[in-house]
């Protein structure tokens, strides 16, 4: 099993030397390749991407991707689009021991990935800039049904389409059109859809209706940010890029200057997104392994400030690994 | 004073009812023009908006505006840009009696109005469609100029800009950068910047610090919705849409055309609408009233049943009149 680590800037290197003390934990001995990425990488060499980091995650099985400071967007978004990481799954998931507003909350958004306003096709104009959102069945129909997949294979009742089509008439009317096209293939799959701002204020509201969530990519960024603070903030939120052929797991947080360097960073995203990898990687026996010794640490407070503990990045990825 | 009144689809009628009801309990006598739009609209005159509706919100000094259904958009939208309202004012204030997340918030978002996604301009293409977010340096001056000036008539110490300039760096580049611009000629008033996927996370995690929000349309209308859910839900929710000459109130809910014509819609949303309405035509003794009215009703529990109680949502209407 070939890795490619990628710890970025700010407090990417502590959280991902925590989930590399978990991994090595399991008896799964991959071989790491570590690769460089982001403001410290463009300081030093020019650019936030260098060519040999695209290697290295076209090599590997998988990759960890710790966090990009100001280049986050040349970063993570050309790896998505490099990539054709078309899926972003974003697990949302009420935690033991973690505060937050709603205890037992269990669903997943599915973002799509490569397109949307994401394309960067943007163009000053006379008296202004205009962007070119993108929306294409191809890739619709791709998210859609990786979407119902998701929600078959983990056992979901239910997938809703987030979308503003009556706005968005013709983009997001394609969207709406797809995903129920594609659900007539999934009949034991309940399909329905919303307006994105009707489901910010559902989320709120109601967020227990919500099973599996699939938007476009802007929305799904929006969607994914508020669902995270619902179980507890961006310390605790996972995420992974899933394409056909590479795949990169990430914490939703970003780099978080202010506090890095003071071994002080909530490592738990970056330990559930090396969790969502080996799920992906077909090990679904050891991702359980570090969502139990992570929930057991959690419920035992051994944490990090954040969190109300006073241990250290690394003291709470010990204390994870020693219960695995 | 001369009032265009437009009640719409479904509960449009109802709350628009409960609306009147307050107003004229007020020494205001002013003149009322119905005027038309919406579905039902559509469906008897073979429009949503017709000319007479048009030329009744020209002359009017303020609209009052219910609810349109599935025309919503071809409705309202129309209406904002046809009259170059500008500002989507969308006060988030907690109220005593309604359950919500934080019983003591208080901050604005000031929507942009006219332009972003909301251009309409959209095309099919070969393999799906494309839409233009347009952002004008003018545009964002204009509302931009209008936050600030809002915080400074309304005594707020800050204006905190949403924006994705990550991802967006011409279009929401400009926006901030217009933001820092105006910013400057408001030393006393505080400015600071925020990505759009992180506001949706501090709305919940961090509400209070909040003050003034200024924002692009879609993102406006994505956060305002996040937002009226902190303070108890569209139920509650008023919004202003002004330009330079014109201006329309409406409720942030839609036609919930489930609930309509049993008179339990909640009308608290249109009737602060109608305070709105009365602040911005100078009459801010008279806004203030139905302001108290209407907190004194919500105190003594005398409301429709979404708020626990039992009223109908005229009843709630006469409630609130007999306290003015
Ligand atoms: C850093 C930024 C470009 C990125 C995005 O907008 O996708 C981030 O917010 C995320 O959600 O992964
Ligand atoms: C009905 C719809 C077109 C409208 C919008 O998107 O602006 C609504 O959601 C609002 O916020 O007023």
């Amino acid at each position: 099993m070939k890795i490619a680590v990628i710890p970025g800037d700010g407090i990417g290197g502590e959280v991902m030397d925590a989930a590399l003390t978990v991994l090595d934990a399991l008896d799964l001995n991959p071989e790491l390749i570590m690769a460089d990425a982001g403001d410290d990488c463009l300081e030093r060499t020019g650019t936030p991407l260098p060519d040999e980091t695209l290697e290295a995650v076209g090599e590997a099985d998988a990759t960890l991707f710790g966090a990009a400071g100001e280049s986050a967007a040349d970063v993570i978004v050309k790896l998505r689009r490099e990539f054709g990481l078309f899926a972003n799954l974003r697990p949302v998931r009420s935690l033991p021991g973690v505060q937050c507003l709603y205890p037992d909350l269990d669903f997943v958004i599915v973002r799509e990935n490569t397109e949307d306003l994401y394309v960067g096709d943007e163009e000053y104009t006379s008296d202004g800039a205009v962007a070119r959102r993108v929306i294409t069945r191809a890739a619709s129909e791709r998210i859609v049904r990786f979407a119902f997949d998701y929600a078959v294979g983990d056992g979901r009742g239910g997938v809703t389409a987030v979308h503003k089509a009556n706005v968005l008439k013709k983009t997001d009317g394609i969207f709406r059109e797809v995903f129920y096209e594609v659900a007539s293939s999934y009949p034991q799959v309940e399909a329905n859809d919303y307006y994105v701002d009707a489901t910010a204020m559902y989320l709120i509201t109601q967020p227990h209706e919500f099973d599996v969530i699939v938007t476009t990519n802007m929305f799904g960024d929006i969607l994914s940010d508020e669902a995270a603070a619902l179980v507890g903030g961006l310390g605790v939120a996972p995420s992974a890029n899933i394409g056909e052929k590479n795949a990169i797991f990430e914490p939703v947080h970003g780099s978080a200057p202010q506090i890095a360097g003071k071994n002080i960073a909530n490592p738990t995203a970056m330990i559930l997104s090396t969790a969502l990898m080996l799920k992906h990687l077909k090990k679904p026996q050891e991702a359980q392994k570090i969502q139990e010794a992570l929930e057991e640490t959690l419920r035992n407070g051994l944490v990090t400030p954040d969190l109300g503990g006073d241990l250290g990045t690394d003291e709470m990825a010990r204390e994870i690994a020693r219960r695995i």
